[in-house]
């Protein structure tokens, strides 16, 4: 088994060097290859997604990413900021399908903004379609505005697209994980103004046919904004567009107020992904020693269980994860007085040594 | 002054009295005329936004909205549904820029799912561009999918778009916006991905320096939608596009937990302006006599101070709504132990009272 190991920027290196230790002790036969990616890749080769970088994640079986993005790449020309890599690598690897669960730790109840009983418990995972939409439509671009009051002046614009077969692939990749956990599906559109959404509405309430079994409710996504400040704990599970879901995966994730423990996975047809924290490069506090390598851990987790069918072993990190954090340790992120803060290494450490 | 009343659909009739109650005790002369819209504007004559509704809208000075929509009309064909009247009130009349507040009143921060800290004393606004972006740009239908992996299929597709006078004469708004309050200014964009929100940031970045008393900064839509649930009072001014303003703003809506509480102004290059309560028409307690009418009638003072120049009038009903607060009177929306439960016309009443 093959895992292509891309650190990336900021913190990146060290939450994914935590990560590479646990895989080591699972007493796998992992083939770890690493390669540069983001702002690193630039920095190496020239390019965010350097040719060797795409080469190696396409031959892997999985790709264990870190997170992209520091100050010195900001002022980049557009496709060679570190961002790209990553829409590289998704629409490259055809991984259309992201996962992303929110759940909040009973331990970490308090370090959501929102109230305790709102919160504690929650338990949704938000699944955004990752290779289409306004993210990739064509045309876009910047060009003469061609009618209307504005005639004649410049204007941006981007296209908005989804077509019958990726609204499909995406509906069938929900209505199986709810069939796994409550049997609940929330379709998040705006078909209420949106040609795309009305089409993406109509083709999920048809593809519900083939899962009499779970429930689907369509809601708008400025409903879906507010409900998810209001009763989060009402989602199961969430399917949506790529630019819906960035937006609502992120207040989702910010929901628990521990960020720095969510994982993610984004995966093609057969399975193969790429997983990575939620959070992202943090560069205000890379090279400190204090990142929480948790959520990259519990990605490896994902990575175990979508790609590598060893389901027993995500298992196993998932519930050394919770033993750390029942045990008290905290990294800075999810401090609270009364526990124990640790670095980033001695947790990486506390989860070798629980398992 | 002439003010066109459209109370629209649910509870609109129910709120949009109360609020014309507290405009007739003001002691002013207003000429006030009503209109149908909505579902009962279909229902009366065929049509969401009759030819009638709509020429007295135009010819008015301003317009007092309730909310739109009922089940009964949901069945309807996209362009006989209640949403579009507002839609089409707003490209008619040239409403572009629209003002939502998010305020927490101190004497219901308890109704907030945020902690109280984390949202008392909460006072941002947000600015909404409102007749451009992907609400309107054409091409947009379904059509055969031009080119791809999905190439022949049905696709549903919109245009994303704005030209760079539309920025600029929003950006104007939300700068002097926020000249006369914190001198804040957050413009949200996705310009890391969309071609249009590239340019967006350009032109606001180009408005700036016209206004260099104010701290402009600029964030991700997704690091804005996180932002709002983290450390919502770190925001003053926000101002963003149509389709992200319709998810930001109902957010931040929600965090106060009181939207039954909130206004919003719609205005054109004049400063005449469609007004109307953040929250929708709520078919559920639609004849119960219970909804809140208080977004309302803060929205006719926010009416009085926009389009009609009676700033003092605003004042005075804004400061009856604190004092009925005071007072303890609370509709079921916002009501706690401890405090007393009104109706809807009590409360317009004790409004009335106050002033
Ligand atoms: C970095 C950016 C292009 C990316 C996105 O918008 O998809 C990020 O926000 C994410 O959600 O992974
Ligand atoms: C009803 C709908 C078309 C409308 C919008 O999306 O603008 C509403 O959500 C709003 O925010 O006023």
């Amino acid at each position: 088994m093959k895992i292509a190991i891309l650190p990336g920027d900021g913190i990146g290196p060290e939450i994914v060097a935590q990560a590479v230790k646990v895989l080591n002790v699972l007493g796998e036969k992992f083939e770890l290859e690493t390669a540069p990616v983001g702002g690193a890749g630039y920095a190496a080769h020239g390019h965010p997604l350097p040719e060797g970088t795409l080469a190696l994640a396409k031959a892997a079986d999985a790709v264990l990413f870190g997170a992209v993005g520091d100050y010195q790449y900001d002022k980049l020309d557009r496709p060679l900021r570190p961002e790209q890599a990553i829409l590289g690598l998704r629409k490259n690897l055809g991984l259309f399908a992201n996962l992303r669960p929110a759940i909040l730790y009973p331990e970490l109840a308090g370090a959501s903004t929102l109230k305790p009983e709102v919160v504690s418990g929650l338990d949704i995972l938000i699944i955004r379609e990752l290779t289409g939409d306004i993210y990739f439509g064509q045309p876009r671009g910047v060009r003469e505005c061609p009618d209307g009051p504005f005639k004649g002046q410049r204007e941006g614009f981007d296209t908005m697209r989804y077509a019958e077969g990726e609204i499909r692939r995406i509906a069938h990749v929900a209505f199986q994980a709810a069939q796994k956990r409550d049997k609940r599906l929330t379709s998040v559109d705006k078909a209420n103004v949106l040609e795309t959404f009305q089409f993406w509405k109509d083709i999920v309430t048809d593809v519900h046919k083939e899962y009499p079994d779970v429930a689907l409710e369509h809601m708008y996504v400025d409903n879906a904004a507010m409900q998810l400040v209001r009763a989060p704990k009402k989602f199961d599970v969430i399917v949506t567009g790529n630019m819906f879901g960035d937006i609502l995966s992120d207040a989702a994730a910010m929901l628990t107020g521990s960020i720095g423990m969510l994982p993610s996975a984004s995966l093609d047809a057969n399975n193969k992904g790429l997983y990575e924290p939620s959070h992202g490069s943090a560069p205000d506090i890379a090279g400190k020693g204090i990142a929480n390598p948790l959520a990259t851990i519990l990605s490896a987790a994902m990575m175990l269980r979508f790609s590598l069918n060893k389901a027993e072993q995500a298992d196993r990190i998932e519930t050394a994860v919770k033993q750390v954090l029942a045990q008290g340790l905290r990294t800075a992120d999810i401090y609270e007085a009364g526990t124990t803060k640790v670095g980033t290494e001695e947790m990486g450490n506390a989860v070798v040594k629980a398992l």
